[in-house]
């Protein structure tokens, strides 16, 4: 197991490399939770994410000749930027091999370090992975694990270091967690120092294995993984982290996918950081009230922030959605248009889009379908915008 | 005229009160405009936006009789949140008056900070502003202008200090520009301290007033504008800021409403910054080759964050589609809809959304018509997908 030194001495070669983590407090968040509410803002690191730390410590402890000969990984997500990045500045021919369905936009990210060489092979990561491992060992190639290796943790830790620097007072840590990488360098960095702070993992409930693992005390392989959270979305927690997380971590906590959306719009709304989904379980543990932590100084680690943009536009209109900020509705009246858009000026009701049907089967002559879409303001407003239809003769049909 | 030693004054007082600018180095950008381009985060500013620091540096120095009656201004934006933010922090009740059409959330952001009184008033600015002012007269109320105010530039100005402290070598400065407040005090910050530093001013193009008004060598009056970039809608240039700018401006350039949807896309895309319309111009210039800065160490200032999520949404798809990454497509053809699907696979095109519609008046029983939207690459991929489909035999309608 790794220990508070490697940490250090992974921050001495790290700290001229990497930027300084930013840290931003946020009063909107400090206000919904009660603790007084720190950001971590791993999302302005080299290649978007934190991940470049484990990558670098790893790969700068190799010999010249293994880096000339090359490493290999798989990844479909942050861990191959991050190593393309090391493997640029060391000097290195890197092997990716990342899912055929990769999106474009992640693929582009990492040749755009340095032009490794990528291979698209297998159906999901899995795949690529088991692929990986065959090239390794034809070739002998050092392979860079995206969790389950002490270097690759020590490296994670670092950040640990970063917040203990900026907030000696710090009560609590909320970290996301996939392989489990980062929250056990962050352990052992923090715990080691201060034992008082408290760890808090966050799972994404669709690949909750570091919950399981904790809650029965082994590691347990799931069969299905699905969730938004792309980048923590993991069958199996690693051996090494999960032994350092059985003795350090205080709690495991899990957020659900419509969480996370209201925490990726939240974050974009207030303090106005674009984070991805695996980024954002943190905002989404303490938002969902599942970690209280009131008057409590609390750092919440936004992990990462590479996220395709048709994507995140999806996402931030299914958090408003859930927040009743934006509503569809389907009416039916025997009036005209007119009337409909004169309701709903009168609730401050924000019309985007709206459309008249006539002449649909079932339907009387005079009657009308009118699909709306609206910008509200709260459920109570909402609310108050369905009364005010209702009583102008609009039905809500769906 | 204010001083370099004004500047000084108002960030000897403002410094331990607002937050540190944050500067960012980027990669994409610097390797998109051949400059080493360096981003200034007002963005993450407390309110959002630069507008505190003119809003506080002038409200510090009214008499606490002053205070206690209460100041009066008229603003639909930033502005307004830092006017009432010092107030609260001042201990004032101030009156902001904002046009009836300011959208719900910037209400709510405003009323945020301390409860202000606000008055809904007027279809526009100008009627909202009129009415402050006659409210100003009536009552005597100190009026905290945005920007044609002494006190206000100068604290606008110790952008421009913090900027000289973090990067003394810096060749050049992008600056937005709406009434002239934040140019200006940057222009006396930096050229007091440094003349050879180029101090370049952007405009919206539907908002050009600064440029019209340098190219004129006076200050005219827009009859009519329109822009995206809500914030610096501005009619005519400040009368304070624009005898600065005569004096110490190096060059105004204007950008369009297209250049500044994609320069807001590929700002969250890229370095993951959430930026309003008009915090976005100056990166707008830089990507549209309007300012050639060639190697040269530059300073985009990005102003301010605050937009509305739906809008967002919007301007971040506007961007997606005039960089050739989204799509849409009609298409007719009398092939089947699996026929369809497999070209588009064939190409990597990633369907979006697809309908079939068949039945049409005018169209053969056996014609069908296909909308289809894509998520591709770039231009040349989108070339590439219309000549698969073509040769498949799916004509392109529109």
């Amino acid at each position: 197991m790794i220990t508070y030194a490697d940490i250090l001495d992974a921050q001495a070669y790290l700290q001229k490399r990497i930027r300084p983590t930013h840290f931003l407090d946020s009063k909107f968040f400090s206000h919904r939770s009660g603790a007084n509410v720190w950001l971590a803002l791993e999302t302005t690191q080299r290649t978007g994410a934190y991940k470049i730390r484990g990558a670098l410590n790893k790969m700068r402890k190799l010999t010249s000749e293994q880096l000339t000969a090359g490493v290999i990984t798989a990844s479909a997500g942050n861990h191959a930027a991050g190593v393309a990045l090391a493997a640029q500045w060391l000097g290195c021919e890197p092997t990716i091999v990342m899912p055929v369905n990769t999106p474009d936009i992640k693929v582009v990210q990492t040749r755009s370090y340095g032009e490794p060489r990528i291979i698209l092979y297998g159906q999901n990561y899995d795949e690529a992975s088991l692929h990986a491992h065959e090239l390794q060992k034809q070739f002998g190639y050092p392979y860079i694990h995206p969790f389950d290796d002490d270097d690759v943790i020590a490296g994670q830790g670092t950040l640990g270091l970063e917040i203990l620097e900026h907030h000696p007072d710090v009560d609590a840590i909320l970290v996301p967690v996939g392989g489990g990488g980062l929250i056990a360098g962050i352990c052992i960095a923090v715990k080691t120092h201060n034992p008082k702070v408290k760890i808090i993992g966050v799972n994404a409930s669709g690949a909750a294995s570091a919950v399981q693992a904790m809650q029965h005390n082994k590691r347990i392989m799931l069969e299905h993984v699905e969730t938004i959270a792309e980048g923590i979305k993991v069958k199996q927690i690693g051996e090494r982290p999960f032994a350092i997380m059985q003795q350090y971590l205080d709690r495991m906590v899990e957020v659900t996918d419509d969480e996370i959306c209201e925490a990726v719009m939240h974050l974009a709304e207030k303090p106005k950081q674009l984070v991805e989904p695996a980024g954002a379980v943190g905002i989404a543990a303490l938002l969902s009230g599942e970690v209280q932590l009131v008057k409590k100084k609390v750092v919440v680690v936004l992990s990462g922030a590479n996220i395709d943009l048709v994507l995140l536009n999806r996402i931030i209109e299914r958090g408003l959605r859930l927040s009743h900020r934006l509503i569809n509705l389907t009416l039916s009246s025997q009036q005209e248009l007119p009337a409909l858009t004169h309701v709903l000026q009168g609730v401050q009701a924000q019309v985007l889009d709206v459309s008249v049907h006539r002449d649909l089967a079932g339907m009387s002559l005079a009657d009308r379908i009118f699909h709306v879409e609206l910008q509200t303001q709260d459920a109570a407003h909402v609310e108050k915008i369905l009364h005010a239809l209702e009583s102008a003769g609009f039905r809500k049909v769906s």
